[in-house]
């Protein structure tokens, strides 16, 4: 049977022995930049999943993968032992979010209390900030749940901008620090800037590099940034595109003058 | 873990000590008025938080203040001690109420829970009465749960309009005094005419007038009163620029003459 | 606190000690036939109200009557202990049914739970059935639970149309008799014919007219007759009206020759 | 009283003594594929009803035979015990999915109770692909969640085509396998390849085909057949009339030169 909110521990969190690890929250959302980081951290670091998480507030089916093997939707938790200067992680990826309002908080409920039994010190949220238009040189926007972690993460590069994003932070980068509130857990969304109109690998770059700084943490970034020069190369022809138009455009203005 | 509906006091009703107070209601709602009003009293009176309310039916998001904090969807309640004629009041505040349908029952349950809690003896809740157009002298209407407070409310003011609001009361003012009809407490819900296209200070404090003669309460409306004369001057330039359409519209038929 | 479907006794079903009544259903539903006959037999019959029904599946708001008192959205039982050949009925009438999915089937679980504490033998639902059109002649047609009724109804003047309503029974007229066949309760839902276009007291006297046949039960039908003559009177100026746009087509068609 | 979901045995699973079962699911879905073969089997086979299953998550409403006699909404399991070569069958019928997202989780759940009541060993789901054309030549692809099936479904003429369907399997035919996942049951959906426009027995034909052959099963196909072959014909004439169309247009191209 599968619970409204099913948490299927791997192993057991006193078996992972992980000490007061960090929380890296990386779903689906705007530009898919926490998604990105997070499923890059899982990738190019040597984790071990400890936690499947299913639930009745994902989307009714499943997907099918090359080899006709199906999937159920189901966000997963990686654990991460550090033998270096950075903190222990425990790593939340995965497909989905809820698509019910009430589901949102069910599942935020649901991580918290991994949080917990992990016995969390922190969590990071990550996120995409869109801002409605190409962005060259994007940068990380930050929110936290207590105070003091402000000067911190100025000091990594994070921006503080008067009340930003001024829509709030929807789904679970938003819950999760909020539940976290609630729970003492002291807790930052960190948002890169992005378009919104497309996947953007430049601005999950740049949450990447404010990451690490905050983990101290080095991981490779070569994956992202290749996928960020492809990307790059896209703006390019997007923008010489609308240039020509514009160029059409004011030509056309000229012509306008004879007829 | 956060509940569909989390009632957490701050303190105990019994420790805080209020003698069977009157309870306030503003939540949004048309115009804002009830918001305005029951927001001034906590402003301008000596209160205490005593209550934080949150819930699965707000929405699944957190705000952003001006200095990177982020704020959970929550409801309050203040306690205010009277030293005067007043009574003691208990004042329902918050940005939200429920986005689902069951929700709205769910909440209005937690209110009377809370109201009977600390032994409330009266509710007012306060809203606003949407007449689509434009309000000089704004007015109150009431609706009552039990019949012997309409010759207290006429006397304070308050109007009974044959069945208005023809709609009904919509959410949180109409199922609190539904609900308090269930459980003995005679309460009425107070509305303030208005347009119901705009935030409204000007309706917000006849509301108010009538509440403090109600409650036998004496507070500045100073503040209110600054913000309904902002709205007049508004008001006076909407007009204005409508007379002049018209007035425009008219030499347009004129000159249709001549066409 | 309002239970997500709260019944409340105003009277124990054995104190009331009504004998195998036959429970009577009449909500809002298509041209309120069903409506009309039920509040009709409350009306002119000398009953006692014996259940109120709240739910968290009712619009999330209070009306507000002509004194100003408000009313909560409940639907409610009467009893009609019989001292003639009729059996007792038991009347469920109401200006809701559930605004969700979900809510009509526990709504349904409430009315038979409430036809079982009262001992019914047999349920009669009530309600309209559209056919688009205006209707002259208002008929009864039938849907049972259990095949041994057909006879009777049709002795009654029920007719049973082959499938009909092809769309099924929706709500609380179709589900209760259905729930009825779970509990052996044998039941029919009596539908008057009606355009579906406004509210049809002349279907609602001929089902009450079946209805009293299936019940040995004399009322007077008055109020109802003279409502359904109003409306006779409106039909036939509609008719006129529509008779009137014809012949205006027609001599728009022949005056097209001569353009 | 009807639960949420109210799985109701005819018999007990041990008195109805299935060995190792395979589950067939055939409700409703694209060009009703799996429901035609599902019913063809009920049809066919000597099968014995053993549960049904009611929900709220169904439509609110019953149906209409015609003889006047309601239908609540319901599905059915019926069980199959064999005399021959093939496994003893359980065959999950009905006219109705979950109108709800979340009701989808909670039937599926359903499912597997009596799946694992009745020891079902493998379980699979049936439905149609619709690719949005005709199809002449329709076939069976697959997908599994046990990749040990691949090899024998292939055998049985099942295609695997690289990640289809795109947008994954909906519905019961798709979370009953994800769910027996978790069980641990080897299962899969067949989908027979359909327009989508309409209900093809001709797809459904195929389906069964290859069902016949995992099963070593033997049953007369008669019926589905000649359905198919009826649609056969309605496709002729379709396309003749495309073809018509085709032509139609290209000589207006023609013409288009002289205009």
């Amino acid at each position: 049977m599968m619970d409204r909110v099913d948490i299927r521990y791997l192993r057991r969190p006193e078996e992972v022995g992980l000490e007061s690890p960090v929380m890296i929250e990386g779903l689906p959302g705007i530009g898919h930049v926490g998604k990105l980081v997070a499923d890059h951290l899982v990738k190019v670091l040597e984790v071990e999943k400890v936690v499947e998480l299913y639930s009745h507030h994902f989307p009714p089916q499943v997907m099918v993968d090359e080899n006709g093997m199906i999937k159920l939707p189901k966000n997963e938790v990686y654990a991460y032992k550090s033998d270096g200067d950075s903190p222990d992680l425990l790593i939340l990826v995965g497909d989905y979010q809820s698509i019910s309002n009430e589901g949102h908080f069910e599942l935020a409920n649901a991580y918290l209390k991994i949080a917990k039994d992990f016995g969390v010190s922190r969590i990071y949220t990550l996120g995409g900030y869109g801002v409605g238009k190409l962005i060259e040189e994007p940068y990380v926007i930050g929110a936290v749940n207590d105070e003091s972690l402000v000067a911190e993460l100025k000091e990594a590069g994070v921006k503080f901008e008067n009340g930003e994003p001024a829509g709030g932070i929807i789904g679970a980068a938003g819950l999760i620090i909020g539940f976290a509130m609630l729970e003492g857990i002291p807790s930052a969304c960190l948002m890169g800037t992005t378009s919104g109109y497309m996947v953007d690998p430049k601005s999950a770059k740049v949450v990447l590099e404010v990451l690490m700084k905050l983990l101290k943490l080095e991981v490779s970034t070569e994956d992202l940034e290749e996928r960020a020069k492809e990307m790059e190369k896209l703006i390019a022809q997007i923008k010489e595109m609308q240039e020509a138009q514009t160029v059409q455009f004011k030509s056309d203005e000229d012509l306008a003058y004879f007829r």
